[in-house]
């Protein structure tokens, strides 16, 4: 089964390289509330952020094998950090994610996908922190 | 408390663009052994990345605390992904994280602060899933 690997080296200060073989290196680094530097992304936000894609790989299988053409999809994922007993933790992550269809009785069908998002989605079923998600399904002439 | 916030795109076929407010995006895709692109980062090395990361700045947000000059520090993270009975699910995460230091009393308060980090890195205490952590620590003059 598939091993995924990642290597953090420290540039200094607050400030890290994130790089994966194959893969762009990404300039990473402590939040700025925590002391870090401006414009980098930090941990929390690959953390959320891996969340949501993971997500979205998951509804792309689903989709795939459902005949389902989307139009568009797009996730977004929040994250709550607080002061816990134990010391910072993500107390809940919120992810939306809306879809665009064809018509009607795809969007139900669309609709129909979230139980399997949250069910196999590997990420998000590796954490111990509550996710929320939300699955709403529009057709291309319809705002939401 | 903060919150973090990221938005995934779907850019068509199992590539995605993964953003955050004041972030440069990221391109990122379904793994090619799961039929995505090559090159592009996936929701799982984020995953990883963002455990390792986060274990950095947990550490170096420990070693100023403690007055520890770090010459060089740098993670390697690796998640095992696994079939199980409920689905894919990350069975582990591994953590080497290697630090040099002045001299060798400081190398020892350094591998002091290992259990700190499994302790207080808010991300890797939101997993379910074990994550194994080493912290080694050597003298500038010595190789490992």
């Amino acid at each position: 089964m598939p091993e995924y690997r990642t290597t953090v080296t420290w540039e200094g200060g607050k400030s890290c390289r994130l790089s994966a073989d194959g893969r762009p290196d990404l300039a990473i680094g402590t939040p700025p509330e925590f002391g870090g530097p401006e414009g980098r992304w930090t941990p929390e936000e690959c953390f959320i952020g891996s969340i949501a894609g993971c997500l979205v790989s998951t509804l792309l299988f689903f989709a795939e094998r459902a005949k389902l053409t989307l139009s568009a999809c797009t996730a977004d994922g929040a994250g709550l950090m607080e002061k816990t007993s134990e010391g910072l933790r993500f107390t809940r992550v919120d992810v939306r994610i809306g879809v665009t269809v064809a018509d009607h009785a795809e969007a139900e069908r669309a609709r129909g996908l979230r139980d399997r998002l949250e069910r196999y989605c590997p990420v998000s079923a590796s954490l111990r922190c509550p996710v929320s998600l939300e699955l709403s399904a529009t057709t291309a002439g319809e705002t939401e």
